[in-house]
């Protein structure tokens, strides 16, 4: 396992930390948890988490931010609001989970930030790598991409029950660029994502996850 | 009139920023009101606002950041949530004041955070001001601290109505060790502290803070 910085590290018995990234509709909450049942099925204690939220306070103040009008916060006052609940979720659900040699799978972490800002206010990601460096300091061991032509995604994304109103009501275009995105991610972070093509059937999907899983799981 | 970083600038109209610190029952608060009637009384116009919150978002935070048990934050969560209540503050109530060419006056500011992290985790002092300087990135041109023997100023504290639980609750040794934090900023940031004698009877204090920011205002 890589530890990236000194700030929030788990002990030595740590498992490892599996954020899941991809546009919206991409399948990562069905996929998360068919991950779980399988990581359990070969006997490994498992924590499925999400952001924004995952943690009692970060819950708060996932609430804060997205209740209310759009403008309601600036978009540096939402970026602080998200490094609280990230760094709350963080210290509250993660590392203990490591540090207890569990397996943390997370729908969403610094990625998703980093790609949205990217998107609507780029100015801003160097602002969001530092205040990242200065009060998170941690990466996941293992970043699954499930990446995937927009319009199926959104198709998908549209069909669903209780969509969530500030993230999720994105057009075509925009999804575009969200792939695109988190495709330049990958490639600046390529140690530690894998791209998995979302285009397959749901089973191809789950077994392409778990087989780059895996890989990681040997390797930690 | 000093600008100390291009983060967060107000126009060429500008006002000037005055922060009052102290310890509890020092007075600020009363004097804070003094300083507004006087500066009206010279034709100004005064902003009067207070930290923790002094916005309506800020105001939210704050709620959130102060109810529940102590340790419901850590010390580095808390550090985000009170710097995203002072991005919005800044925002929404002191630049567009100070643009407008008013005299804004806050019962405390960032000097109170470097006061109580410097005693309870002095370790973090570093990472407030690294945050600070992302973040916020400006200090008030005036800080009055109002300076007094802390056996004077506890009275004075539990003698009131309305004490803030968690920040007005500590005893003596923690006044003294707060006044000593206070003035190590006094010295650090001596170009803008102004230090006030707090045992003077209410009168003279006043008198000494109105006489200090006319200078200030001469400046401007």
């Amino acid at each position: 396992m890589t530890t990236t910085n000194a700030t929030a590290t788990a002990g030595p018995q740590s498992g490892l930390f599996i954020s899941f990234e991809g546009i919206d509709g991409s399948g990562k909450s069905t996929q998360c948890r068919r991950l779980v049942a399988a990581l359990e099925a070969q006997g490994r204690e498992v924590v499925l988490t999400r952001e924004p939220g995952g943690s009692p306070g970060a819950e708060e103040i996932r609430a804060l931010v997205l209740q209310g009008d759009a403008d309601r916060w600036s978009a540096e006052t939402e970026i602080l609001l998200f490094t609280a609940a990230r760094r709350d979720h963080l210290e509250r659900t993660i590392l203990p989970a490591l540090a207890a040699g569990k397996v943390v799978i997370c729908d969403r972490f610094a990625d998703s930030t980093r790609m949205y800002q990217g998107l609507s206010r780029g100015d801003l990601r160097g602002t969001v790598d530092q205040l990242h460096d200065l009060m998170i300091g941690r990466e996941p061991d293992l970043t699954i991409l499930i990446d995937m032509d927009p319009e199926v995604g959104l198709s998908r994304a549209l069909s669903r029950q209780g969509v969530e109103e500030r993230f999720e009501s994105f057009g075509a275009d925009l999804q575009r660029q969200m792939r695109a995105g988190f495709l330049a991610l990958a490639d600046e972070f390529a140690d530690r994502f894998r791209i998995i093509n979302g285009a397959q059937d749901m089973d191809g999907v789950a077994a392409d996850i778990l087989a780059a899983v895996n890989v990681a799981l040997a390797e930690a």
